[in-house]
C-alpha cells in the first residue's frame, strides 16, 4: 500500500497557499491547469507524500459539485499501483464500484481511475501509475 | 511540511481491515486503543506516511460524532511538528483556532493538538511530536 497523494478540494487556492505557508513554511513545487477535470491543482511535497490542492475551474467540475455538497476539505487518497489497467478490473472484480469505463489521464503525467467511496469506507480511492 | 499521518473515520474496524487486506494486501502493524478519546485505532503503513484507522467505542467521543453528522470516510490530518507546545502557541498566533487549552497525549506516544478546520480550509489538521 503505497500513498502517492492526498488531494484536498479548496474554495480559493490562493487562500489555502497563504494558509500553508503562514504555518509550514511551504510552498508549492507544482501548478498545473487540468482542463479535462476543469481543476486548478497546486503541489506540495510533505515528505514522501504529496498534497495536491484542487480549485474547480468550472462549476460542472466534480471538485465544485464537492465543495457544494459537503464543503471544502479533504476529498481523496491516491495510491500507487504497477498498472492501472490491471487493477482496474482486478478491483472490479472485488466488487467494489469502479468510476468510468476504464482509466484516464489525470494530472501530474498519471493513468489514474477512482473507487466509488460507498464501498471504500465512505473513502474516495484513486488509483494511479506512470503507465496505463 | 511533514506528513504523519492520515486519520480516516470507520464504523467498522474489522470490515475496513479486511477491505484494504482485499485491496492491497495490506495489515495493520499496530492496534491500540485510546480510552481518553473513545476510539480503537489500527496503523498502517502506506509507504513514508501513516493511515490511522478510527473507530468509535463510546457514542459521545468525537469520531462517533463525527460518523453522525458527515459519515464515514477522511478524518484528519496530522503533520510532524518539533515541539507541539511551541506551534500550539505560534499557531494560535496565527488566529487559528486550536482546540483545547494545551497539547494533550494522543495515540502512539505522541503528544499533540488540533487546529479547527473553519480556520485550516476545512482540514481537521492535529501538529503532533514525541516531545510535548
Amino acid at each position: 500500500m503505497k500513498l502517492e497523494h492526498i488531494g484536498i478540494a479548496v474554495a480559493d487556492i490562493e487562500s489555502t497557499k497563504n494558509l500553508l505557508k503562514a504555518i509550514f513554511g511551504a510552498e508549492p513545487y507544482k501548478q498545473e491547469v487540468v482542463a479535462s477535470e476543469g481543476v486548478i491543482t497546486h503541489f506540495y511535497d510533505a515528505g514522501g507524500v504529496k498534497i495536491e490542492l484542487l480549485e474547480a475551474t468550472s462549476t460542472d467540475s466534480a471538485i465544485s459539485k464537492f465543495i457544494l455538497k459537503h464543503g471544502q476539505g479533504l476529498h481523496h487518497l491516491a495510491f500507487s499501483v504497477d498498472h492501472v489497467s490491471t487493477d482496474f478490473e482486478r478491483i472490479k472484480g472485488l466488487g467494489i464500484q469502479v468510476l468510468g469505463e476504464a482509466p484516464k489521464q489525470g494530472a501530474d503525467g498519471k493513468w489514474i481511475f477512482f473507487a466509488h467511496p460507498r464501498d471504500t469506507s465512505g473513502v474516495l480511492m484513486e488509483f494511479c501509475s506512470e503507465q496505463k
